[in-house]
């Protein structure tokens, strides 16, 4: 039983309907700034394929998001002098998604600065654009 | 540079120097119950190798981790009839890590039961014998 719904914003995102700030992309795979960041640099990590969360999603997609995903905290921690990293991931409402396709969540962590609430600020533009390139050349 | 010390109690653990209830082993892969769990059938998820956490495991070790963290999630699921999961890995202190040997989180979710503090209970020895059965079960 396919339970994807495509009517997401995370398929919006991938479809090229709404615009983010790019922080990688190949083939699989597509990461880019949480436009309501619960740490600065917050950035999610998604797969292109139709999956909605690890309930469905196939292994080997999993393994390889997995994979992009340590890339990713790797240059975030250094590109923004993070002291540690926190990764989540939320299955079903309950589990705490909000949004209905499968996503990675990469929360650099500072030293004695807790995690946001959801939705608790909205950064401009301009931040989370600069934010982005430091990241993408610490991936370089 | 190796960063790990094995001063710590999942690597007792795994040398069986400290008892804990099973739910899933193979050669690379170690899954128990959380003593401390911040759900109802919190499972902990561990390599066999030395790892710190995501800044140092080796990526198909990661992989592996995450290809068995997915079946147990979804045993976890059916065997306590949970409504979602939230998967959490933490590294550095910053991240929230206390124990320095990689793990990942399994939180079942329960509709409206929010996220206990960390060691806030400490369930007896059956409750987790029992929980830990019918995870084996699920997954058999």
């Amino acid at each position: 039983m396919d339970t994807y719904d495509s009517n997401n914003i995370f398929a919006e995102i991938l479809r090229g309907e709404v615009p983010v700030h790019k922080v990688y992309e190949d083939g699989a795979t597509l990461a880019f700034m949480d436009t309501t960041p619960r740490t600065d640099g917050h950035v999610l990590v998604i797969p292109k394929v139709r999956a909605r969360n690890i309930l469905d999603v196939a292994p080997d997609i999993l393994a390889d998001l997995m994979i992009k995903t340590q890339r990713i905290a790797v240059a975030i921690k250094t590109a923004l002098k993070a002291d540690g990293l926190s990764i989540q991931q939320y299955s079903e409402s309950a589990g705490g998604q909000t949004v209905f396709h499968l996503h990675i969540h990469i929360l650099p962590r500072y030293r004695g600065v807790p995690l946001r609430s959801p939705a608790e600020i909205m950064p401009g533009n301009s931040l989370l654009a600069a934010q982005a390139e430091s990241i993408r050349k610490a991936l370089a």
